[in-house]
């Protein structure tokens, strides 16, 4: 048994109120940590709220890996002793804006990640990350970041899993839309089976409230190895949540669910090849040419 | 709109009575057409039972997909003027032995399967497949086909849909296993999540009963496109039962989930390649060099 204690810190940013939302993810992380928390997960964009109007609003919002948000939350990760995860809206040097996230630790190890897949105007907003999401040691275990619809993409969460992490942690900023009574919200089943379909944990914290008439689901949710949650938020609320639950990281490490079947050995990459992507490049670039 | 009415035949096959499970196929397939069924989908291995106790057994009640079993299903399908799909155990031309399945059409049409992922001791009794899930046009859209375990490898669900399948038959059969109560079993959302990473309904026929030890779960669903159950078995019954949905393939052929987000062209498969697949070739390799 290796069991860590994950929590969700549900907040509700307010948009371009930086201030306001450091103050609001230290209150959470404190909280957190006075109950035994030994990684904790904030919201997609925590630092400066989702709906931006515009690329330029996001560039004027946005800092550096070593701005002062994440450096905030750095110094909270070492005062805290915990394992800080968060979005910000991140200021690439080569003039770039990202929807980023971090992964702090309380030894000072740090890693940096972009959203590799943009959710529907943040096409318009921000730039594509091109690399992997970032797996980290920690005194804790190995911890790997992604955010938001990057979970959606099962290949994605494939490459954590392979690189031997043995928790995700994901901000999520989930809008609102419509699913049938009593079913949980394709999002939240999206989570559970690439846990499942990977034995790899996943820490989910989403937002709530209401941010330039967008409503936010408040729908974070702890999957644990074989895909079933530890903790759920109670959606509808208006209020913070915090979720907590414990995780055992040998579990993650035990990647058989039958005497022969281990999730990752069982994949056959070779034919995983769509030829239809192939056509799909031909394509693309049969229009290039004639563009 | 392009609605079409699917069924799922949850039978109990039992166990080398290839007769009796072909009379217990046609019994509920009629029904199925008695009630407007355009598609049915029988379980995994529907002719034979699955429990085999070696590889000898499976011989010895293998067919050839031009057998008794697929004939008969062949025949029913032009007579209710209806697809079926179903699970059967097939020998293969040079000997081996497959955990196979058909799809056949009323018009003749027909294309089989076999499983490429194999469950437990089935790779003690089944030669593996290695060609994708086949994809069939027929006279009520784009059916495609894969077999129980296939469908926890999400690698495997994408390509039938990036093939243009509108619907994805699954026989299976899914033992009981311990989850947690209130909670949907995993295999249940792992259909769930890859029909809504797809845009890509799935029937999945289940079987019930026992057989030589095995509780089997009876769990069959038909989901939508958006990942949502439209008919879902209940559990734990010792009786029959037949699932039956109308699904819009017109909403399958509509991969978009946002304005700006179509799951198949937001994949970047360029970036899925993951570098520990290329080593645990060379570690394969080294180890075979070495033996």
């Amino acid at each position: 048994m290796n069991k860590i204690k994950v929590a969700c810190c549900q907040v509700a940013p307010v948009f371009g109120d930086v201030d306001g939302n450091l103050a609001r993810a230290e209150r959470a992380l404190e909280s957190a940590a006075a109950l035994g928390a030994q990684v904790a997960v904030l919201p997609e964009l925590a630092n400066t709220g989702y709906v931006f109007a515009s690329r330029e609003e996001a560039q004027g919002l946005a800092e550096a890996v070593d701005g002062r948000s994440v450096s905030a939350w750095a110094a909270l990760a070492r005062r805290l002793g915990m394992v800080v995860a968060a979005g910000f809206c991140e200021a690439g040097a080569g003039g770039g804006v990202y929807n980023s996230a971090v992964l702090l630790g309380p030894d000072g190890e740090q890693a940096c990640y972009r959203k590799a897949h943009l959710w529907d105007a943040e096409k318009l907003i921000f730039d594509l990350g091109d690399q992997p999401p970032p797996v980290l040691d920690t005194r804790f275990g190995r911890l790997a970041l992604m955010i938001c619809y990057d979970l959606e993409i099962p290949e994605w969460v494939r490459l954590p899993a392979l690189a031997g992490a043995e928790l995700l942690c994901a901000p999520v900023n989930w809008p609102v839309l419509p699913h049938p009574p009593g079913e949980r919200q394709a999002e939240r089943f999206k989570a559970q089976a690439n846990a499942a379909f990977n034995r790899l944990p996943i820490a989910v914290c989403d937002r709530h409230g209401r941010e330039r008439g967008v409503d936010w689901s408040g729908a974070s949710l702890i999957v644990d190895a074989n895909g079933y949650p530890q903790a759920l938020a109670e959606t509808g609320l208006k209020s913070d949540q915090l979720l907590l639950a414990e995780l055992d990281l040998a579990a993650s490490r035990d990647k058989f669910i039958s005497q022969r079947n281990h999730v990752l050995d069982d994949r056959r990459p070779g034919l995983y090849r769509a030829p239809q992507d192939e056509d799909r490049r031909a394509v693309s670039a049969g229009a290039i040419g004639a563009g």
